[in-house]
This record gives C-alpha cells, sequence and structure tokens, in this order.
C-alpha cells in the first residue's frame, strides 16, 4: 500500500459533518497579522490590564488551602453548587429570579452553543441569525447542517418586521439567535421597542429564543435595558421562549472557560445530559476561583475599571475614525461591548483592503466571515478593546491612508 | 395557549440527536447511593488523598504571578504551547515519539471522544467498540447514531480473531475504540501478542484505532506494555492508524479536566477546527497549572504514591472477594487501573442485587449499563481507587451477605 493511500485513512473515514470545517482564506491572511509591529483590531481580546490578577491568584491560593477537593475532584456535571446559587442570584438582581437548578455552568459560552446545536439543530433545520452575525456561532453549528435563515439588522438591531413577516409566511425555525446587547460584530443594541416586539413574536409564534449576553455588563453610554430573557420572564412568570447565555470572559478573564446558561426547566434534563457526553463537568479549577473571586463583590468593584478602559478606547476610535476615513466610509456608535463596525462605499472589497492594511501593518476583520450565507463584502469589524488608545490613534490613521489610495 | 403547550415548546424544537438521550433507571437508581454511609464502589474518582494539593498549589501561585496572561487570557484552540511540548517529551519517552504539532489538549479526553464522534461518526456508521465499554464514550457518540458493533473480550482483552472474521467478511467500521490497559469497566489489559496482532489488522484492512489509555500509568503488577501508538509508530515511522488519548485525570487532579490526543498529522486541522467551534481552547487556567506542576518532575515523584495506595487497595478487594463470594462468582484480577469486573452466575440479575445492595448500604455499577446492545445483566463494576481499604473490607462483606440471600 503506498504512503498517499495509507495518509488518507483517516480522511477516508470522515463524517459528512466533518466536511463543513472549513480551512478560510481570511483566517489564513489574519495569522499573517500576529506580529509584534501589527496594530491588529482584528481579535477579540480583552484588555490584560485589565484582568484582576492578585484577585485572582488570591482566590485561587484559597481554595487550594481551604477547599481543594472542590478545585480538583470530579464534579457535578451541572456546575459547582455554590457558583450556580452565586450566579442565579445575581441574574436575579439583573430582572431574571430563577430556581439556581435552571441554570448550568458551561466550558464558556461557546461550549452552549455546541450544546444547543446538538439539542436543538437537525440536517436542514432552519436556525434564524442576524445578518452579521458572530462567526463562533456559526463555527458551532455548521457540523449540525442547518439552514441558516438571515435577519437584516438596522441601527435598532434585528427587524422585527422582516422576522414578523417571514413568521406569518409560516417560517418555523428552531429558534433565532441574537446577542441582543452591543452585538458581535456590529455593536448594536436591540432597542427597546424592538426587544417588546420580540417577546411577543415568540409568544405568538411559538418562537424558540437563544440570547447570548456576553457584554451585558459592558455599557459605556446610553441607557441599561432590560435582556430578553428578563422580558420573557416578567411576561409569563418564568423562562419560557428563551435560553440566555452568559459568561466570566469578558469581566473576569477568558481563560477560565467558565459561561453559564439560564434554561427553561424542560430543556434542562436534556442539556445537562448532553454535557455530561461531551466534558463530563467544566474545569472545577476554573469554577471554584471564579466563584471565589466573585463572591465577595470582585465583580462590582471591578467591571468599572473595565467600562472606564474600554468607554476610552471607544472614544478614541470614534475620534480617530472621523478624522482619518475619507468620506463615504461609515461606522456604528457603540454604547458597549469590544466592537465597531465599518462600511464602506459599495464598490469596496474589504477582503482586498486587509491585503493592504497588512502592508501598513494594521488588521482587521473582513465583514463577510460573519454573514451565515454570504454578502457584506464592503463591511469590516473593528476591535477596540485590545489596542492601546495610542495604538488605536496610530492604527485608524495607517487604515484610513490604506483606504485613501 | 395552554401552559402545557408553552412548556412543550423547546421539547418539540428537539433534534433527533437529542432523543438518544436517555435518562437512565440505573442512574436514578446510584442517586441514592450519594449518602454518606453507602460505601459505594459505583464511582470511579481517584483518591482525593491522592491529589498533590500543595503542589498544585504553588504551580498555581507560581503561574498567576510570573505568567499570568498564561493563565488568563484567550489562547490557542491547540493548546498551551509549552504544555504540548512537555508533553510531546513525554510520549516519546514511552516509545511515542512525535512532533509536538500532533499532541492537542483537550478539556479531558470526554471531549476528545466527542469531537472524534463529531468527526468520523455518520448516521447509522458503524462503529467497533469493545462489549463491554467505557459508559462515556457510548454517552459522548450515541448523539451521533452510530451502529455499534460489540466486540467480545476475554482474559487477554478483546478478541482479535473474532475482529479479524469480521474484518474478513467485510465490515468497515468507522474506526475500532479500545481502552488498552487495565479497562474500564473490566480492569482487563489487551496482551501483547492481541497488541501485535491489532496493529496488523489495522494495517492489512486500513483499520482507524481510537486507543482511550487514562490509566497506563497506574500499573500494580505485570510487566509494561507498548501501546498500540507505540506499535502503530515502531511499524510504520510514524502514527497512522491510531489516535491515542490520554490524561492527567488520574495523575494529577480530574477536576482540571486537561486530556490530550496525539493524532495522526492529517486529522489534525479538522480536529483542531472543531475544537474551536465547541470550546474555543481549553481552560488556560488549568492547563498553566498542570504544565507549571509537571515540568519539575512532578508526576514522577507523585505517580508511585498513587500506584502505592491503589495496588493495597486492589489487593484488599481481591483478598476481600475470595473471603465473601459465595461459589460461582468469578472476578477479573486487574494489574491496573480503578475497575474490577464481577461475574455473577448466569441466573442473576445485578439491578436487582444492586437493590439489595442498596439496602445493605454498598453500591456498584451493573454491568448492563456498559454493553451498547445490551447484554451483561449477570455481570457488575467494582472501583476500588476511592473506598479505603477498612472500607472496602466491609463493602466487599455486606456485598457478600446480599449475594447469599
Amino acid at each position: 500500500m503506498t504512503t498517499e493511500a495509507l495518509d488518507s485513512l483517516w480522511l477516508d473515514s470522515l463524517a459528512s459533518a466533518a466536511h463543513t470545517l472549513r480551512s478560510s482564506a481570511i483566517r489564513d491572511l489574519l495569522k499573517l497579522t500576529e506580529q509584534p509591529h501589527m496594530i491588529s483590531f482584528a481579535g477579540g481580546l480583552p484588555a490584560p490590564q485589565c484582568f484582576p490578577i492578585e484577585e485572582l491568584a488570591l482566590a485561587s491560593e484559597r481554595v487550594l488551602v481551604e477547599r481543594p477537593l472542590a478545585a480538583l475532584q470530579y464534579g457535578p456535571t451541572e456546575g459547582y453548587a455554590p457558583l450556580r446559587e452565586w450566579l442565579a442570584a445575581r441574574m436575579a438582581s439583573q430582572a431574571m429570579p430563577l430556581p439556581f437548578e435552571q441554570l448550568i455552568l458551561t466550558s464558556g459560552s461557546q461550549q452552549a452553543l455546541d450544546l444547543l446545536g446538538k439539542l436543538l439543530i437537525d440536517d436542514g433545520a432552519p436556525v434564524l441569525v442576524e445578518e452579521p452575525t458572530y462567526l463562533g456561532a456559526l463555527q458551532a453549528w455548521r457540523p449540525y447542517r442547518p439552514r441558516f435563515v438571515g435577519l437584516p439588522m438596522d441601527e435598532q438591531g434585528l427587524r422585527t418586521d422582516v422576522l414578523a413577516q417571514m413568521l406569518d409566511e409560516g417560517l418555523r425555525p428552531r429558534f433565532l439567535y441574537s446577542v441582543s446587547s452591543f452585538q458581535n460584530p456590529t455593536g448594536v443594541t436591540l432597542s427597546r421597542q424592538r426587544r417588546e416586539e420580540l417577546i411577543a413574536l415568540a409568544a405568538r409564534y411559538r418562537l424558540p429564543i437563544v440570547e447570548d449576553d456576553p457584554y451585558g455588563e459592558l455599557r459605556y453610554s446610553g441607557e441599561g435595558l432590560p435582556t430578553l430573557a428578563a422580558l420573557d420572564i416578567a411576561a409569563h412568570g418564568t423562562l419560557r421562549h428563551v435560553v440566555y447565555l452568559s459568561t466570566f470572559s469578558k469581566t473576569l478573564a477568558p481563560g477560565l472557560r467558565v459561561g453559564w446558561a439560564l434554561l427553561p426547566a424542560t430543556l434542562v434534563p436534556r442539556f445537562v445530559q448532553a454535557k455530561q457526553g461531551i466534558d463530563l463537568h467544566t474545569s472545577s479549577l476554573s469554577q471554584a476561583v471564579a466563584y471565589e473571586a466573585s463572591r465577595d463583590g470582585l465583580l462590582d468593584r471591578h467591571t468599572p475599571i473595565i467600562i472606564a478602559t474600554y468607554r476610552e478606547r471607544r472614544d478614541v476610535m470614534l475620534a480617530s475614525l472621523a478624522a482619518a476615513m475619507p468620506e463615504g466610509v461609515r461606522w456604528t456608535r457603540p454604547e458597549g461591548g469590544m466592537f465597531l463596525w465599518l462600511s464602506l462605499p459599495d464598490a469596496y472589497d474589504s477582503v482586498v483592503l486587509l491585503e493592504q492594511a497588512i502592508e501598513q501593518q494594521v488588521a482587521f476583520v473582513p465583514g463577510s466571515s460573519f454573514f451565515a450565507n454570504g454578502g457584506g463584502a464592503n463591511t469590516a469589524r473593528l476591535n477596540f478593546s485590545y489596542p492601546s488608545p495610542e495604538r488605536i490613534r496610530e492604527g485608524i490613521g495607517r487604515l484610513g491612508a490604506a483606504l485613501q489610495r
């Protein structure tokens, strides 16, 4: 047997789902941007200056001295009970009161997306996503081979009027996915009126909703809004139409990989059984450290520091864009989160722009990556949480120069 | 709309894969065994006395002081590079020399099982499993709906003669799954001759093999054997037919949820892309702590302590069984690992026995749980790593008393 035939052994055994996993030209291009001189607006990283390192070091020390088995032994699939109870109380303080039994810890919100795909998506089943939407959700769900149906957005978030029409015409998606606040990638927040309309539509058409809210606590301006989950609970006395996802990744540290899901009671047993099959449980060490750090109020002391840091960076990016962008370029003005969205004149291709930008040592993600079914060739996502204000000024200047050409 | 109809909202949206997730009567029965007076041989927990708590506390302190970003920031999907390199060197010292690029960190071996299911299993595709086999593998793979084909075992492990016949008759499974050393649930180790036969069959029939080796370092008697991966590398100069899985769960601590996979080079990109979709990466904190604890030789210092502890417990269990079991009961004599396997006379039903045992405050897992396609009603799995020698003596005595009735 030839070496070549032997080498194809595993590829010949691939499941059809594996063929949905594509290596991406854009990803290859972005690998070029991991050099020190590059100013990258491409990533989605929190600012390392904002990690509460000392508090997490103390928390980890306390856990391993006082309750080492909580951090080291196998634990329940549902998550570390004290953390579930603490988070349920925090969710209640954000107008999402639910028994802690409906709160399940996950290995980052990304794992919750995979679990929901496993539980809810069949080959060819329609799934409604914002257009554009979070790339990681598309990656999590593609192996389950849904038919993605894109929902157009404007500056108030997903267009509930278009949704109403789709539902009226008989579309019955497995669920609708929304990053409701400071969306990744656009930075847009679903307005209060649209939230209320969406929850009313959910009740009227029995529409399951997955609300992904990693950035909700990072608001820099404007007034706070109830989550879709909060509105659903208010309307029905319990969580009926919404699965709500959040995470410690943007408020404590992403390296912990600890997120959580609020689930309608009927979904909990299957969600837990599916999670048991995929990792038994989330890192006990990460969960115990997150609990130990959070229980004495770290989030409330620390989040204002993150907010002040990111607000400045957002403001610097907005001011730099106004100074550097040629006529015809538009961008969103996010009230929170980590990203904003650039729209170039229609004839522009942001993949070509990226190649030119890389020559100028500046990078971003072309917007087409975030569209489930193509489109957005003239758009781009810019991250403002990671680079310093100085590098944001310099980088947006370089981007403007690349665009002038 | 009635409350009932609303409550079925999410159940009506379930994917067909979700219906493979069953709540199990045995699991419900075993929930009764989580009481302090119960002597449980049902779990699969390491002895908490064997966790290197102080070393892990020191490692965590060092990491968070010296390299906090390695523990707190987002990291590469492939895993923390220093840990990959360190593990690749350790694998090389166990006759599995491979570039570290073929070693991918996973969130426990359980995650690797899920990933392999996602990559390799299609609806109805045949997958060969030992009979009995690791329950967690069945749980990981059932949502991908394979056709499990059971391979009979004897005291030398899976029957390669039966396998040869199946392959000769044209069976082409997506892969064969084997827990090659100190198998969970039986404690049986695949003999050297069978290992060599299996690797020869793999080459002859182009048979992909998934070797799961969580217990390999925990040998209490008998001579060490090369892994299937080592034999495959020796025969072909590189890893061709085997994916090899191992973990820190039995040597450092399961709560870290850090395992690793050695992969044939062709499978690496898909494996990494699939992992990115399901959790982005494994807990950075857990990986950095595992690395910091391991790099100065902790495993080599610490594993002998675990071995001495579990060897005593195994020996106490074997002696207690000899003293307490009525005629006609047989059991395996594992040379390592955490489990042994009890076979009752044919007419016995170990689920009924479990009910009686629970009345005597002693528990185990009925063997039928470990059979993919039914069978094993007269068998049981006993764990000897968790209970103390005293409790093993007492518990086996109680089990004998329950059996006498």
